[in-house]
């Protein structure tokens, strides 16, 4: 039997062990896409107590103790910070199978040096010890230099002044490399109430008056030239799904001018307004060179109750059905006839829709980068051992798994880049098994180009980042 | 190599083995969910032979025979029992890999205690054999008794008198706690021709006269305050999807009236009412504190030459495509935002759904009970072992699978209890794989309690058995 | 550590390992289904260089050097053969885990005896070694010859004239039997625009004329009488979906009216017509006991500017979203009612479909013949060991392996028999590790009859080919 979270966490055979300890486990982390806060990482961010680090914002686990009938008072409200941390003690417990468990110990190792399990017997030892540990200097800045961080893309929308970012790259003590992404969302969800003040917002933002599609996008141009200057390399979009429905011109102006009076329009008029604005988008980022990241296949906010009272990102999201494949080849399709498709990364929350996805980037590949179109890491609700397996089994057997980007945290919190430890060890064990089989040679030059690819070089190259120079250039291992 | 079926079956570990002989293989069994006759436990029934037991009416058999390219006259037809023992051992042989062939020799071994392997060489002595045990007092109640069943939930129509369940309930001689179910398929599905007829027999068990939607769910009522009179406290549905679309009451009644008339509805208004319905039916279990069961993605009754021949339950359903998960969470939410949504397990036909559901029930988890939404036990046609790993790997991935009530029989035999044993085997297999690989801790005191929570306790406590006393109470072993 | 593709490749088992040299390894391969050109067979075609063979039409190659950012020129450009090779040597190396690796390397050690991995370090050498056993008599035949091939069928169109498969059937010096396969698409495709054009060519190879829906029936009938006499046994069809929505036949008269005048269908109309012509197609099949192949779920072409210049086939088709299953079983059963369902075997390329088409399947089988109904081999995206052991469980759980057919190339090379290899090993290797699991008795008659069976026995006896007799006779080896 192997030790609980052992050295050997996940590498069955010595090919996977030596893989890991000499190749994966020394390189460095490009975190290409996440959700920290860019001010936290400025000001430097202390916690008080590790209840605050845990649960302060983290809706996986809010889930998790909800299903174990714990009162709300405890997940998202009033409760003293030690009970809600003892509810989730006794609450692990229950996760056996599940990234919680495997992360939370991972975490309490690495950087609290804990090495027992958490559970209501352990709880009230892990508090002290933790607090202990974060009051003697485990901040935020702490945190991201222990795990190895080369680089970090934050999630930022068009509007932001991105005051944080440029106070970061300022800053010549932080030697990590913060770049803002563009999420434009705000701009696209048409069928929003609020959308209408969110183009105001963005007018001011821009300086251009939005009153058109046309303009809609000359606004969204003058801030991406805006993130542009603040290094900004990547985009990102969240929906239900990839739509295409192309119209004319005209059309889309029509409908824009019907929302622009106040009116809501038809769920057709909303598919054609988003083709008109992700086609758009997309041209754009290629003529930037940007990467174009696709989150699809959620359904947000279900429990209106828990929403209302909570708000978003209240843990009440699901996996919405397989998405219409037809329309995600066409709309990629729709850039690539015009020689107009950006660098993209797919990712879809059902998992059901990887063999799918696998060979639609197939289709789409072109000679201007190695592996131009990827399929994301396994995202959210699959970002587990099983999820990231699968996600690995499907990319190898579709298509080139040695051009794979890897992994990124998609977190709030800066104790998550032991998931990178996680998705390195277990992509390790793959591949470690694949040889021990006899179904890849035993190559070292060629397992250690791939492992190290995987783990870093691939994102590297595939960003642009070692282009960048100066500070946010980003340390070249090899 | 290990021997076939034997005692360490499908428990590859040290780890697995203590976990299934030490703590799961001598927990009581609570089978939540079957279609076993109360009038036979009653009766006690005696069989003549192996192939009356076997070959009746599971339709699982049918389907490999005819997939054998046997004679419909050796599987529903006329010929011999005999006769038709021997083509299903013939059948058998080719059925490498599938549930049948362990459950039939687990069967085999358990209560007729056969040690061999049936094929058509060794198809007489196991038919004597077999029936030598039939006639000597393997009986309906003996095999029960011998699979240490605790307690049985049937199947049953809102109509129905539940004479048996009466009787049973009289009976001191038996301890086995058998209790009625809720099924009230007859009373949504609108779109059936002899919808009509089935009100009359409604209104006629109740004594409220149906005419309206509101008083088909007051004859709905009266019949749950007998069924709760008789200790139901589960309720189940058949679906093809989980529908919702809402409307108003008075577009209800409309479309009630409509169908009184003998008129029939189109597809609109079948999925308003049956959305009305299931809402009504949500709330009512919510006040009894019943256990909803939602059984979704099957299309029955596929080939109609079979249908025609044979009747319902010929074993011709199959999988619907994945079903649409929006509505299925608009359904629940509709529920869920008035404080109104029962205990409810989620079973999908189709296992690609398995990710989505797993994310759906965690939206709508509360305080009033520990792992309020379910994910049922592989059901049906991935009621086998890879259905059983990839629901437990997909459940602990999402959510909390020490909190998993765990199995049923969903049989109409006496002799499938072995499957119990066979999904306590795949679970301990499992768990005991996770740690030997150092994926959870050795710790005894918590396996102890995941695995005999899953195996009995979670059960008890979900369905509220523990409280029920006297002979409806549940033994408790710990 | 075993050796990279190695004598036990793929059989972990000692049983695994014995299944295969001792049943599986020897056994003739019946290839079903296939692109190759009949033509190249007769003229027992001369390769100039292993660029050639392995890129000269290889859209699986392709894709993956596109993926691995090669020019379009050393793709299916202008480029010399031998660079075109070493950029395919370059891409193998990251191919890791991809079925184009194990291919390849099986290829080069079957037929060039080549036991090194190909990568850019040693593309020349593998180039020389290639080239020169090419040039030493390694032609078509030989291929075909060295790789224990009973029996080809290839895909053809009913207008073609079979001249090839004439001349085959007349040449002594060849042992192995070559037949027709009926692939009716472009008859059925009434969207494409070119379809007026081919009823002309149906009209005149047919000598009916074809002016009506009777009247296309009537002339493919011609055909198929024509492809019967040539020992067609089998047809194929390609298609997104299998939709089924019926219609009177006065309305498919008035739809394919409306197309003859040049007129463009709606959806409904092309589906209602697609409808009529696969119901039309089954019941010919079912007189004449050939077996319907039906392959779904692809959507082609999608990267236009690929298509634009390369045409058809390049490379740039992908997974459509799962099937609907309703159609597929209401298509079914409009034939199983009346009894006139041929023998069927189903593929998806979505690999999410394999539970729903495994229990669609078990609807429809009848006496008529042993396994009437099968789901075929993992297909083409699916073509993998994980797409191959997902499709074999999938299979087992839901109806009896032991009766599947297997193995088919699918493929326009005459090095792809190894395929057939590895999925021997595969299929062994899975067999061998229920066996040493205790989930099947280590039984050799049974075990011998079963891998035979699926390695080739099953597909004599469900094609009917060994009441053929003569040249077109197969080997029968027990």
């Amino acid at each position: 039997m192997k030790s609980f979270l052992g050295e050997d966490f996940l590498l069955s055979t010595p090919t996977a062990q030596k893989l890991f300890h000499e190749y994966a486990e020394e390189m460095p982390i490009i975190d290409y896409h996440c959700h920290i806060d860019p001010k936290e990482i400025y000001e430097d961010r202390v916690f008080d107590n590790i209840a605050q680090v845990w649960l302060g914002s983290d809706h996986y686990k809010w889930r998790q103790m909800r299903a174990n009938g714990i009162e709300e008072m405890y997940i998202t409200g009033n409760a003293a910070d030690k009970e809600k941390f003892k509810k989730w003690a006794g609450t692990l417990e229950m996760a056996i199978g599940n990234p919680l468990y495997h992360w939370s110990h991972l975490e309490l190792k690495r950087y609290f040096g804990y090495n027992g399990h958490l559970c209501t017997d352990t709880a009230e030892e892990v508090w002290n010890l933790c607090n202990e540990k974060l009051r003697s200097g485990l901040t935020a800045r702490k945190m991201i230099k222990m795990s190895n961080v080369a680089l970090i893309c934050t999630t930022d929308d068009p509007v932001d002044s991105l005051i944080w970012h440029e106070k970061l790259a300022e800053d010549t003590d932080f030697e990590v490399t913060v770049l803002p992404a563009w999420r434009p969302d705000k701009a696209m969800n048409v069928e929003k109430e609020d959308y209408l003040n969110y183009l105001e917002r963005l007018t001011e933002a821009s300086g251009v008056k939005v009153r058109s599609f046309a303009s809609l996008i000359e606004a969204l141009k003058v801030r991406m030239d805006f993130f542009e200057a603040r290094g900004c390399v990547v985009s990102d979009h969240g929906m239900e799904y990839v739509v295409y429905e192309p119209a004319a011109e005209t059309e889309i102006e029509r409908i824009f001018t019907k929302r622009m009076k106040g009116d809501f329009l038809t769920r057709e008029e909303i598919r054609r307004f988003k083709t008109a604005f992700m086609v758009a988008m997309g041209r754009e980022y290629h003529k930037k060179n940007w990467v174009m990241q696709l989150h699809f296949g959620v359904k947000r906010d279900n429990n209106r109750k828990i929403y209302s009272e909570v708000g978003a990102d209240a843990g009440v999201d699901c996996i919405l059905s397989p998405a219409p494949m037809a329309e995600l080849a066409d709309y990629l399709n729709a850039l690539a006839v015009t020689d107009e498709l950006p660098k993209s990364i797919l990712y879809s929350l059902n998992p059901m829709d990887d063999a799918a996805v696998g060979t639609i980037i197939g289709c789409f590949q072109d000679a201007s980068a190695v592996g131009k179109l990827q399929q994301g890491s396994a995202w959210w609700f699959n970002d587990h051992k099983n999820g990231m397996i699968n996600q690995m089994k499907s990319l190898a057997s579709q298509g080139l798994l040695g051009n794979f980007i890897g992994m990124l945290t998609d977190s709030r919190s800066f104790l998550s880049y032991t998931r990178h430890e996680y998705f390195r060890r277990i992509m390790c064990g793959l591949i470690g098994e694949w040889v021990e089989n006899g179904e890849y040679p035993s190559d070292d030059r060629a397992l250690e180009k791939i492992v190290k690819g995987i783990s870093y070089h691939n994102a590297v190259r595939y960003f642009g980042f070692e282009d960048m120079g100066g500070k946010n250039g980003v340390r070249t291992v090899y």
